[in-house]
């Protein structure tokens, strides 16, 4: 592993000044992570549920994460492609956390995918794959 | 079409409280609809692009207006599956809007594609499918 | 389980009357399937690849029987989403195999992943995630 | 364009040996192209429903005929993602045709979308979407 969590998570929080509206990173192995998010008002749809967008982003910044646990902390990694199914319905007002793995992680490319739970849901509400470009020199 | 620019404007401002954050309504046509976004510091990565969450959820408003123009104003209609590429980086402080058209509206299910556009770059600078799982009575 | 791996075998023979040509089912439970298929000089690329459509027809009939375990024979299940991502190169004389996890087995919708190996390449080669829509009397 | 109809469909047979079953290059724009493929029984399912696999294969070797046609006869450009959503059900014994149209060229990849038509349904009966990842010399 080329960086800690605590590395890892400094990264983060100067990438995304939004800050805690991200998530916050609970685990980080090699190609592997874990980021939590609590969900607030601002996170959720009429009827109660979490927005996709709000899991499309946790997605997106806990596989990065898992990532840069492979290739060191570099800023220009951008995704490419991502395809999303939402397969339960969160429960509203509880926590929402991914876990990131890489399933290749190539000198151009890099391929993952992420589970998404809801907390008071047993199976994922969420299944997400994505591709990352990654930038030649490093 | 089964409803007009002003009601689903009504419609999607109930639905979605955070109200502008989700874009503005454009043009609705009859399984078309395009929207535009402006852009502002809550919504930009380091570097300045657009974050992809932000593209996602502009992507994910606009189709469900263009879905809407063709079944009414159905609430419980929602997003089973998201795939996008990204294409190109959008210009930092500019707007970004989307045009959303549907390919097909079944019963149950519903699929349509959206382009994304940044003003100033003239090629689109992502492209999203997705499908939506309709509720059977209306 | 709804089925047997004999009964299952005996309905993908009469639903891909082609046969083998689909690949040879060898571990069936509860939502999970396992199938492999014999690689000949028709399912080649130049430069000695297994060809992406080849693989993409092996996951597909693999998710379909981990389907079938849950929900019995039903003959009108059809996919309606694939998402694939090629991630290394299959060995080219070798077999591949196909390993399936249904992640939701809804009313009218299924939604699961396929990991697919070559013979020879420790890593997965590919990777999809599927919808299934259910036809609703059954 | 950097090469004609003639010299890719020369180029194409050469590629894929088993030939007419990829189906027959019927037109070639800058960046586009349509292939139409004559269905047989080898590629039904039971119901008489074109299969999925079929239509994916059609639809990679079109996008990869519109890519080549802006970037040259590069035999190395590999698919490394594939999204089709199935729309309608085409109708069993007429040919089936595809448009692909190319989103964006860049250096190392390549991203384009591609609609299927089957004779006697006006409306498409597949999306899909592909990357492809270009080798770096050419």
């Amino acid at each position: 592993m080329m960086v800690t969590m605590e590395q890892l998570q400094a990264f983060l929080d100067e990438q995304f000044p939004q800050g805690a509206a991200f998530g916050t990173l609970c685990e980080l192995g090699d190609g592997t992570a874990e980021m939590m998010l609590d969900v607030d008002e601002t996170h959720l749809r009429p009827g109660g549920t979490v927005s996709g967008p709000v899991m499309m982003g946790l997605a997106d910044v806990t596989l990065y994460a898992a990532l840069l646990s492979k290739i060191g902390l570099v800023p220009l990694a951008v995704t490419t492609n991502l395809n999303i199914n939402f397969l339960r319905k969160p429960v509203a007002h509880q926590a929402i956390w991914a876990r990131a793995t890489m399933l290749k992680v190539g000198k151009t490319m890099a391929v993952g995918e992420v589970f998404i739970y809801s907390r008071g849901v047993e199976e994922p509400v969420a299944h997400s794959t994505m591709t990352y470009s990654i930038p030649p020199q490093r």
